[in-house]
């Protein structure tokens, strides 16, 4: 039997690379829902090429265009938060992949673990944000979560027949983004465009500006906690620049695993899409005589703050990772509007942290509201800085 | 329960390891059974210390000392051959550790077959020679083979949790040896003690040379296609001269596993052990910033042809493995003995390989035919070389 996919986000990046894999794939799945924020005219083509049941376009301003477009398609058409929070509650739904960018993950998440659904979670920031809600909610639902993220797919893949209980460190790596050479002192005039140059992946805007700030790493290092069941001390960051080692796992009898490949998400979105069955694919192959060296260092914290910050937020808990989460969603929107520079994000973000008050034991009320204020305050912080 | 090894070979390099991993774990395991070939006093030592039930001193001149010495101690004393093959059928006995160097592994890997017993398997001939017969007694058996390789251990771990089915290749890795580096005409002339100087496995004499003519991981490509069924076109040798990757799967959807740690074959014994358990133990931690970098490349099959016939005879099948293993075998005996030179060693086993009569489908008996035959036209072609 096919299984029902269903793609919140399916105009970005994570979300047209799963269509391809999906594509390539007929026999394993069809496409039951499609959902995306205002990029009409792909979501449009997608819906005619994929023939979902059901499309969401976010911005109420694309509707009209949108359901014009699949007048006669047999498509239904919807638009708003809502919609996206309540479409992955569809019974004709197997798995909802969530691909969605920041806090706007969260609401569809929950919902979909309340609906029994298998998640594949390419988005961080609702573990991140609120990982013990998630593990809560998970607790009495027969869902589940496999994760897409490169390096948690790697950790996954490591863990397959293993016991979770013999663990005893994971080490994430991380390709140390486009500024891992710079200096302190050149860190301080990098551009928007410098940063959106990424060597290695191919990702959208806001997590490539994460990437570059290593707060990316530090966020997945959150949802790592959360996702495997870890405490902070048990997980570390490696920079390792070639991006083939996806992360690892260490027993407690000495003995490590690794994931690697070429760079290419296609392979975990397909993991976790075809979870448990691995499928046939044939993304290009990696050969060690294209990469004789593999390189590894420590993760330089007093140039990428950032990565200080998450594990100081994870260290924290309660709402700290979502004050955390909320005030680098702010920020990078700054940056990538030319309203701040570089190192004004760790700035930005430890100011929020600071001042934002601190709850230990936050209901999902409680983080919709820290979101909020957190945004409030880094726009109020953004707004006093100097260009 | 207490697991009761037989350690076949317990004088041995793998086998004085297998006793440290036993004696940290005095809860899991306790020793029924060990053998040894002539090392009459540390068999003696190890008996008083571990309290089997039966030892047994391979050569009978070794007999009346170990006798004597464990005289009083509630320990049964046997000597030759048979003994070592038949002790391994004991009911009390749970898992047998094959630590024997050479062709002497088969009969006790067979009889441990038969008997239903956990095997744990150290001695790689025994499949190199007679893969396909002891494939088919395992058929018929309850028995269960783990290996102890730290290669083959490294692929048995990547295959945890995973289907063998979508297996699209495998790539064991090797040091390389001491001699990587040299030129084909420094080759000519190295030492045996050139040769015994490995830089990061502490390993028997034997497997050394192997080591360093690259004829072991000729070997162990063999001992992999029998141990997972593979095709000779399925595995791979990648050159990795820090030894921290024991080996890798590349799996059918581009994703590939490593296992890694330091250099200890305590790590894959104690698995091959404990298996399905993994047990905890305080072996030194692999660190990358010990590592910041890890090297690849093809291995040199012009300077090597051990790692080339090696190919020729899994390719050819029959009993051509074990012509290459005999051969190998009374040549580096004879390179240990500085009676033929290092690249003289690739030359014996190729005469043999051609002159030893072809047999496409032994049984046992041609096979210990072929053996004693090729042993002996490996000494004849010996003995008419300069040294």
């Amino acid at each position: 039997m096919k299984r029902r996919i269903a793609i919140l986000g399916s105009t970005g990046s994570i979300g047209t690379q799963a269509l391809n894999v999906i594509e390539k794939h007929p026999d394993h799945f069809e496409v039951e829902v499609l959902t995306a924020q205002k990029n009409a005219e792909l979501l449009i083509r997608q819906a005619i090429h994929f023939k979902p049941s059901v499309v969401v376009i976010n911005h109420d301003k694309y509707y009209t265009q949108v359901k014009e477009a699949l007048e006669g398609h047999d498509i239904k058409v919807y638009t708003g938060d809502e919609s996206i929070a309540q479409v992955v509650e569809m019974v004709s739904i197997d798995t909802v992949l969530i691909a969605l960018v920041g806090f706007a993950g969260l609401m569809p998440t929950i919902n979909a673990i309340k609906a029994n659904k298998n998640i594949a979670l390419a988005n961080k920031e609702s573990l991140v944000v609120a990982g013990d809600l998630i593990k809560k909610h998970l607790k009495d639902s027969k869902a589940s979560i496999i994760p897409v993220d490169s390096e948690h797919s790697a950790i996954f893949q490591c863990l397959a027949g293993e016991d979770i209980q013999t663990v005893e460190k994971i080490i994430l790596t991380a390709s140390g983004g486009p500024f891992r050479n710079l200096s302190l002192d050149d860190l301080k005039n990098v551009s928007r465009e410098d940063a959106l140059n990424h060597p290695n992946w191919n990702m959208g805007n806001k997590i490539t500006i994460d990437s570059a700030s290593l707060i990316n790493k530090g966020l997945e290092v959150i949802e790592a906690k959360w996702l495997f069941g870890l405490t902070s001390d048990q997980i570390e960051v490696v920079i390792h620049p070639q991006s083939i080692i996806h992360s690892l796992v260490q027993f407690y009898d000495g003995s490590i695993k690794a994931q690697m490949s070429l760079p290419d998400m296609r392979i975990p979105i397909q993991y976790a899409l075809g979870y448990p069955e691995r499928m046939q694919a044939d993304f290009k192959r990696f050969s060690f005589l294209d990469y004789p060296e593999l390189t590894f260092e420590a993760p330089d914290v007093k140039k990428f703050r950032n990565l200080a910050l998450a594990f100081k937020a994870m260290e924290q808990g309660g709402n700290m990772p979502c004050i955390l989460n909320a005030a680098n969603e702010i920020a990078v929107q700054a940056f990538l509007q030319n309203q701040i520079k570089f190192l004004d994000m760790p700035d930005v973000i430890e100011k929020c942290m600071e001042r934002v008050e601190y709850n230990e034991n936050p209901g999902i009320n409680d983080y919709l509201s820290t979101d909020v204020e957190t945004r409030e305050l880094a726009h109020f912080l953004i707004g006093q800085m100097d260009k």
